[in-house]
């Protein structure tokens, strides 16, 4: 029941302008519900909402103006009020016995990357976006970042606390993929979602991710338990099935100032804000691969991230990117493990490595670099965590052969 | 039957980094058609293609394992080798008597900005999909370019040399728009490529494109006429109607170091690029409205955008951003047009502002801003231009009355 438009977690400090943008929103909602000036039955009791007026001659002709542009975008947008089984126009239908969604997307051009595969950036945006929609076609949905309406009447948000996405065979440009995706329970108060790309054509799955989320109080910023009216909304919805077998998390260590790469001075732009006013998980994403060095990502392709939200980035916020790369872990990895990686995600062979003459140890060369990431704010009196994360990069298959 | 994915024109430079992936993918899209090693029919007699090994043992293990993944990639891509009249993936159908094309889109929650609208970069990111789109349907596609299977036979590539996009109102999150294409002959060698985007729910155009193509050999890098049996694929397709009617089209001034905002610096990174290896269009606007102060881009909102395309910009260029706001014509413009601006695009009228106290006066703060943008790569002994600019823009609805 979430998308993660919001990725924030525990402590929060919010700028002025940002709760702002938040009332704002609220009040659009508010403002939507009725037609007149008294205050919405769902506005939580809060008449002071709508009273907060500069002059009553100017207010009246804008009041009119902006109640008949919301009209007018409730009528656009057409958020579903009960649930739909399919979209035909989203191309999602219900699946898992009515509780899970799955839809069909074409990868779009400008998705993929020089190589004609989707970018991880690509990805990550196709799963915030079918997990909203999953959200739309429940009849749940109350705003842009996947609050049903008990969560509005009680001011809560999501926000993601885990994210992990692992990505065997990247989709092509052009392909048609089906996204499954689902939500579980993670303990008494979080909420798991699921999901499965698959290409149409093969079958094939293509990638999987799973991530937790858990509620907040839009004004305390403090996470709150899951209220009664919330769980009966959801309850329905929650199935035990997960995408990534898992039994332990891998714990991602918080990196210092020693780490081995630091991009510094990193600054939110305009077009990095989303919905939420928060800078997106994507340029997230982006901020801790520059961070890796060139001739390691030309060679290597992203096979997995892990990415643990401890603190929303604003757009005043000024970001430090670390990176480290796991240098012992690549020598102590066994070869068991890594030839199966190799075999699996690569489509490479042991056998074919030998063929080419690279015998068993030219098989280690293409044993998967792991990274580990933190994003921090950068201040004077100390440096706050955005966000740390992990990385697997398996080598690319040597397409050098064709070009020479 | 282009795509703007290689926005490129006359006099360009290329790295031999650069030639190289062009001739990979020459390669890969020739091995397509083959299955065993002799030259295709469709490689344009060039058998060299194929014998560029670097040893027989090596490359026969490696070839294997690419030509099955590249009859792999066409079972997934499976782009169509003649007409198709529908496509339900694509939600796409051809309209306009059997040559023009319209897709149905769902506006993602990640194409939107903070105030839940469209991006401009999403609007061209949509103007590029649908456009290849079209020429998928046709059965014409011969790569992700958008090229013409006779065209790759006489080793040519379509060149924007310019684009214009207007914009009445943005689409919102979860809008269900339609976008319609065409294409139409301008002057003899040259192809006009039209859009229309309108709102389901209303019937209202949102927004308007047109852009002027013409063909480059891939090789030389010189323009190229149109030979006759890409004529021949392409006349059928050719209708005369104008999505934006513009008798003379407005000529953008070369900006020069005198430029009141100018941004330094700028590198194209690794994600900047698509599929043709070139810094896509999506980065040229963000670089352009970033040298734009941010009181304006919060102010007021993008309504219109030109870009006339000079030269290709590949990732080793350094790049300079200028920008010039156009005051003389603020003060020149004739009152009577002002007017009638605010009130189809602010849907704002006069009356109201004079009712809300402003007066006439009022109303001229209201009046669209125009900048002129100039592109260039930075270099020791002489810039080079890349794109020039001009955008147009409205002034925001004004939502402060409501967050105070």
């Amino acid at each position: 029941m979430a998308a993660f438009s919001c990725p924030s977690s525990y402590v929060i400090r919010c700028s002025s302008n940002r709760d702002n943008n938040h009332d704002q929103n609220m009040k659009n909602l508010n403002n939507i519900k009725i037609s007149g000036t008294s205050p919405s039955p769902r506005s939580g009791g809060k008449p002071d909402m709508l009273s907060q007026k500069t002059g009553a001659a100017t207010t009246s002709v804008a009041s009119v103006t902006k109640n008949h542009s919301l009209t007018a975008e409730r009528i656009r947008q057409n958020i579903p009020t009960k649930k739909q089984l399919v979209d035909p126009f989203r191309q999602g239908l219900i699946i898992e016995g009515g509780v899970g969604y799955r839809q069909t997307v074409v990868i779009r051009s400008y998705e993929v990357g020089p190589d004609k595969t989707a970018t991880m950036e690509s990805v990550l945006n196709l799963l915030q976006e079918t997990a909203l929609n999953h959200v739309w076609m429940s009849g749940l949905l109350s705003d842009g970042f996947g609050a049903t309406h008990g969560m509005m009447r009680n001011n809560l948000i999501w926000v993601v606390s885990r994210m992990q996405v692992q990505v065997d065979q990247y989709p092509i440009w052009g392909e048609i993929v089906e996204i499954d995706t689902w939500v579980g329970a993670s303990g008494k108060n979080g909420m798991r979602r699921d999901w499965l790309i698959r290409s149409q054509a093969t079958g094939h799955v293509l990638a999987r991710a799973t991530s937790i989320w858990v509620m907040m109080n839009r004004k305390t910023r403090r996470l709150s338990k899951i209220p009664e009216e919330v769980r009966a909304e959801i309850s329905p919805w929650l199935i035990e099935k997960q995408a990534i077998k898992e039994d332990v998390p891998e714990k991602i260590v918080k990196l210092d100032d020693k780490a081995k790469y630091m991009n510094d001075d990193l600054k939110p732009k305009r077009s990095d804000l989303d919905m939420n006013h928060h800078v997106n998980n994507v340029k997230y994403l982006r901020w801790m691969l520059e961070t890796i060095p060139d001739r390691i990502l030309e060679s290597h392709q992203l096979s997995e991230i892990t990415l643990e939200y401890r603190r929303e980035c604003g757009s005043s916020d000024i970001v430090q990117s670390l990176c480290q790369p796991d240098e012992d872990e690549i020598l102590n990895n066994g070869v068991s493990q890594d030839i199966n990686d190799i075999t699996i995600l690569n489509g490479f062979s042991l056998a074919t490595e030998i063929m080419k003459g690279n015998g068993l140890l030219g098989s280690f060369e293409k044993r998967p670099l792991r990274y580990t990431h933190l994003l921090q704010t950068k201040e004077e009196s100390k440096n706050e965590e955005i966000v740390r994360g992990r990385t697997v990069w398996k080598k690319k298959i040597p397409t050098m052969l064709f070009s020479t």
